[in-house]
């Protein structure tokens, strides 16, 4: 009876969850019929059912039986911030082109978001991302100046940026704060996109931190529309996903 | 030293974290510098702690001294489901019409959404949300047919339908799954926002759940650009946000 006795419950568990055994909307069995099936402790059902919880299967109340939320497990943090990462767990061929690097002086709203001196200096990169072949989204990073050595020696057809600094500088990214909205394409975007001018885009911004805080890049991706589709899942016990006025309704 | 006495201690950290005693980035005291701080256990301490990390003020990292990672409390699960909580919240002037009500059949779409029997009778409501005078959202909502009668009674300028349903007929979202995309608007949004055909609009689909699972409302709601940003804070540790392949990529 193993650590990862519990694993192995909780792997069989998504098993029957994505095979249909417990569709979505039903309910897993009882924590004591659980324990009873597998001969195990109530603790260690406990530990299953967590961890399936975290995954966002299964609901998050405590006590009740918990209902199927969903049939796959959620994507990991390395995914959302590697474009690379995901597409590639999709089957999707993907490609990337840094077009621009430049040094330059953080504007006001830049050092403000990476929390840098006014007047410092910062590494910004214009690069296009393809999948299958087409052009469907503009990245534009500005990387803090502590970062800037470790993304300015790497090939400009580097496939993850992130990946490469936390391989090569372990400069890895342990916190994200995300932006979504929708914004109109502008000439460049247009260009690069292959789309019209004013065609609607789908908006990422994130700043990207370290596990101490340290603010690593804050970027604005700007998607095609039709080629990427944000997900979020809220509980009353857990709420990340959050509303707020876009600079029409509030400066 | 009762059970409340955690929470004094959380409030008390998110006054100076708010203030700027604790600033964005900035790490707080350690766990047995501010048990002696307050006087109490450690496990006291652990208990305000881990309040603010679900919070997201502070970072979920297990052990380590924690970071400030934003200095107001994030919205609850409510603000996010009611449009008009959320408004309200930010001192917006907010109006809502119900423009059109239709029980009629559900597509195939909506049945699989909404996990009812294919052919079941559904609740359309088409809405129109305002801030401050300005047109802002339209709502397309596709109520179970369990829902249906307590949405039919509500007053066509009813402010939050969510919260009325909850009063009047118990019926009480507790998880919700979130689709954000860009849209390029159609001719009844281009009409009803006031903005051109296929300017961009930020859409945000959810599919509600009771705390039992059962399905409540698959709605699609369109914001024009500009208005409405969306957040999500994600960690190695919670990651809530996926990045999901859009109809151009993956059917």
């Amino acid at each position: 009876m193993g650590a990862t006795r519990y694993r192995e419950i909780a792997e069989s568990l998504r098993h029957a969850i994505r095979t249909g055994t417990y569709p979505l909307g039903s309910r897993l069995p009882s924590e004591s019929d659980l324990s009873a099936r597998w001969e195990v402790s109530r603790g260690t059902v406990r530990q299953a059912v967590a961890l399936l919880a975290s995954e966002g299967l299964i609901g998050s109340r405590q006590g009740a039986r918990r209902v199927v939320l969903r049939q796959e497990r959620r994507q990991s943090f390395q995914q959302l911030n590697s474009f690379a990462q995901w597409a590639q767990a999709m089957g999707c061929e993907v490609a990337s082109r840094i077009l621009t690097r430049t040094v330059r002086t953080a504007t006001d709203e830049e050092a403000g978001r990476l929390d840098a001196e006014p007047g410092s200096e910062v590494l910004y990169v214009l690069r296009l991302r393809w999948l299958d072949g087409e052009p469907v989204m503009v990245e534009r990073t500005v990387y803090a100046g502590w970062v800037a050595p470790a993304v300015l020696e790497l090939p400009e057809d580097c496939v993850s940026i992130m990946d490469s600094i936390a391989e090569r500088a372990d400069i890895v990214a342990h916190y994200g704060e995300h932006l979504i909205d929708a914004v109109a394409a502008g000439s460049e975007d247009a260009r690069l996109l292959r789309v019209r001018r004013a065609s609607p885009l789908l908006r990422q911004r994130h700043l990207t931190y370290t596990a101490a805080g340290r603010a690593i890049e804050w970027t604005d991706d700007r998607y095609r529309a039709g080629s990427v589709v944000f997900n979020v899942m809220n509980s009353a016990g857990a709420a990340p996903l959050e509303r707020r006025a876009g600079p029409d309704v509030r400066g």
